[in-house]
Formats: C-alpha cells, structure tokens, sequence
C-alpha cells in the first residue's frame, strides 16, 4: 500500500557549531518521503521552484519515490536556514525565503486521491486540510505540525486536529498547546482535541503513543554523536507511515513496532547533514538498531 | 541476603507550590532502607538526635529495618529544608542544620560487617569510605552521590569511585562530572573512573544502566501527578540493591530486573511527602507497577 505524503520540499542551510552547510535536500515531505521509502511505495505531494538542484529529484528517485505530485514552478525553491547550539536541542531561524511555497495550491493527481494512508507532514494547516480534502477514503490520517502553527493557525489546526486519525508533536509543543507540565496529563487533553492516537516526540529520550491500547514508551536509539537533528521528527513519522501502510494486520497491532521503526529511522538522519545520511541508508541496517534497541530495553 | 545500607537519616521540612510539610522522616538512608525493606533484610547505619520522633523509629521497625547501627546521640537530628518550583524538578535548599551528623563517626556493628551487598547511599564520601573500610568481603558495593560531594569534596568521591562496582547519579551530575553533554559519551568516561557498572538517572525520562552486558534503558513509570518527588533517586537505588540481595542467579542476569523495581519503587516515593507513600506500600503493589511497565514498553 502506497503512502501518500504532503509537506514541504526545501532547501535547507545548515549551521552547527562543528560545520555548516548550504542548500541541502530538506523539508518535511522529503524527509518524511525518504523515511517511508524504505518500507514500500511513496506518492509525495509538494513544489519546488525552477534553481530544485537535479541531483536532488534523482534522489527521491532512487528512493522510488513518486513524483507526479511534485510542481516544479518557475521562481525559487522554498529555502530555510538555521543554526544549532551546542547542544544541538537549541536552534534558532537565521532565514526564511518562502519563494514558489507562498502560492503553493496542492492539487492531487487521480492516482494519489485513492491514497489509504495520508501523512500530512508540517506545513501549514491550511495546506494540510486542503490535501485531506481531495483524498477519497482515506484509512489512516497522521498530521504532523510544529510550533509556529500553534503560534499564527491555531484555529485551522485545531480543526485539522479533529480530522485526523492520529496526531504528532513534540513535548514542548505539547505543554503550549495544553498548558501541562506532565505530559501523561497532556495526552489525555490531546485526545479531547479529537485524534485516536497521540504521539509526543521527546528528542533523545524517545517518544510517547497514546491509542486505544494504552500508552507505549517507544525508546530512543542511543547515539553518542548528532551531525544535524534538522528533520529527524519528520523520518520519525515519515517510517512509521511507511512500516504501517506496508504493513498486513490489524493497525494497533503494528502501531508500537512503526514507532521503534521511526526511531530507528529517526537515529540515522541525525548521523548526517540534510538527508545525507538517509540517502546511504538500508533496510538491513534499519533491521539491525532495530535487533539493539530490543536487547537495549528488554528486561 | 541482608542489605547494608549507610547514609543520612534526617528530619526534612519540604515545600511544594500545594503543599508544606515540616520535619518528615527523610535522607538518603531512611529512603534507600525502606524502598529495600520490600524485597528482604535491611542494615541500616545513620545517626539521630534526641529531638527524633519515636513513630520514625516506629515507622522503620515496621518495615522490619535492623536498627543496631542507627546511633541515637544527645542533640539534633540533621534538618534539612528545600523548596520545589512548580515543575517539581528544580529545587532550592532553605536550610541545612547538620546536628548529630556533624560529628559522625559510623562505626559498624560486628554483624554489619560481615555483609555482602552495601548501599553507600548519598553521604560524605569520606563516611561511605569510612564504612567501606569495616566490612569484611562486600560482594557487590554500589555508592550514589549528589552534586554537592562534587562541588566541595570531588577528590574523596573520585577514590571511592575507584572502590565500588556501582555508581549512581544523575544526568546533570554525569555532565558535571565529565563535561560530556552526550549521556552515553559520559558513560564511557564514568567507567574509566573505575566503576564496572554506573547508572545515570534522568527523572521522569528513566535511567540508564551501563555494564558488560551493555547498556539498559530502563522506564520510568509514568505518574501524572507527583506530590513530593524527594527521595526518589534514594528509593531507587534502594530497591535495586534490596531486590539484587533477595534474588538468586548471576548479578548480570537481575540487574535490568532490579532496575525497574528501582523505577517502580520511586514512583511510588513521589506520589507522597517524604515517606509517607512508600510506608503504606505494598510487594502486591509493586508487582503491578512492573508487569505495568511490561506493558508498557513491549514491542
């Protein structure tokens, strides 16, 4: 089953206190498209403008990625710019050019209108809604987001929240949106926002999901050293996505491993720049931090 | 198998944003004696004043801790008083009036000194050395810490270090230690100081076990209100040393085990001032907690 993905495909320049580095491969949906990639089919939904790199369309190519959803505009690829503190939790917005992104009006192609499990990565929830809207029967509804909509869309994201099957955030957006500290107490008043299932990010010490089948602490693969954490969030949802629409059986069966399969996933963006790491990876290797991280938590 | 286990027994008057409770029974002692009490004989060894309430010594009785090596000297019990923030995680101390623990000198009952399993539970490290000293052939000595004996007696901790097989602290302590931001970069320079295994705690985040069987991410039990989380840290590691002391079978093979009746244990601790959950505690409730977080991280 083939995952259909929106988000934004972005040019991200990248500073770190070790190393920076221009114009790489970014955005959510690429992230989230490169993640899935590994487990089956991606349709992705995005625009680039006419300066998109080559190399970078024969990337999502050779992840087999769908690309008849991806407009290529005239004008400038959406580009984004930031720099991390030492701690590489910090980060903060140096610039950025929303180029062709300001106009952007996805319009799905028939094939993807059939899609049954719908990512809908961070972009504005306006954007998120109007995909949502084109797509037929859809099985199983993720929506990622990020502060800044909580920020200037409340509104459309609390709607968008209610037509989803599951929704992603991180801790401290989860504190903004519901005020609390404890985010056990969190999830109970995310649920009341409508979502099924309740995933909070919390960076290196792992993930929450909340569901039907009660909560599950889904670890974070241990790493002693981070090049660039820019889109580890977005390979996170991006491969759980892709593990379940591979997936037979019943969903809350398969939910718990698509978040070990995310981490995992998660970890190995983190060890690069932009993608690059990504782009080198394997399903073996994959396999294997996921053989660790069950000998790592097994007791 | 009895547990030896050494540190403060003092009176704590503790302060939350809801609540203010003066001179509960508290110290690294009285919370590592009691969360072991629950899995098999307990030694403790601690000093008291005069001024100290008949129902604590009652209180340890109860819970069936040996009292031949609590001394009871004219004069105050060491008080201490510390205030949490709204958050529960950040501390202050209003005021520390050592008493008795001025001037103590733990001298070990001969029967002390013939056990197997010490707990040098946070206490100058001067005195953990002092205790280490008198016993005979410990088969398995595990000492914990505080950010305190770093700041002002860090040469006596780094010797003991070198003499236990087990050293705890906490996630700001590792990095204050080895300046490693990285968790697991800081293990691997926790284990050059000497210790085989070391165990890092991160709060409601879990803890972290490092040994030769590699490293366990063991859960913290997900609580949605804390009352009072002092004393947790001690509980913890109480209930790993009671609970490896009560068992049979390889160290190696109960460690992971232990450090989840370790999580579970505390969780309890924080869900009342001072002591005044863990003493109404239950093994029947313990047992819940575990299968719980079984449950809870099964994958």
């Amino acid at each position: 089953m083939s995952v259909l993905i929106v988000g934004s495909t972005a040019l991200d320049s990248i500073k770190t206190p070790k190393k920076e580095n221009p114009r790489l491969l970014g955005g959510s949906a690429s992230h989230a498209a490169a993640a899935a990639s590994f487990f089956g089919p991606v349709q992705l939904v995005g625009v680039v403008g006419d300066d998109f790199p080559k190399r970078y369309l024969q990337l999502y190519q050779r992840r087999h990625i769908d690309l008849e959803g991806l407009q290529i505009l005239p004008g400038k690829t959406f580009h984004w710019s930031g720099e991390y503190e030492a701690n590489m939790n910090n980060r903060r917005t140096l610039l950025t050019e929303l180029g062709v992104f300001e106009t952007f009006n996805p319009t799905l192609p028939a094939r993807y209108q059939a899609a049954e499990y719908v990512l809908l990565a961070n972009i504005a929830p306006s954007l998120q809604h109007h995909v949502l809207d084109q797509v037929k029967s859809p099985k199983f509804v993720v929506a990622d987001t990020m502060d800044l909509w909580l920020n200037i869309a409340l509104p459309d994201l609390l709607k968008l929240i209610k037509r989803v099957d599951g929704f992603v955030l991180n801790d401290s957006e989860a504190h903004q949106l519901t005020k609390e500290d404890n985010v056990f107490c969190a999830l109970k008043k995310l649920h009341k926002l409508g979502p099924k299932y309740v995933i909070i990010k919390q960076g290196s010490h792992g993930s929450i999901l909340s569901g039907p089948d009660g909560p599950f602490l889904c670890p974070a693969y241990p790493l002693r050293q981070l090049q660039d954490p820019t889109g580890a969030g977005d390979s996170f949802v991006g491969a759980i996505m892709g593990y379940l629409a591979a997936k037979r059986g019943s969903l809350d069966a398969n939910l718990r491993r698509a978040m070990v399969y995310g981490s995992v996933v998660a970890s190995f963006c983190c060890e690069g720049f932009g993608l690059q790491r990504t782009a080198r990876l394997t399903r073996a290797q994959i396999e294997k931090r996921v053989k660790e991280l069950e000998k790592l938590t097994r007791f």
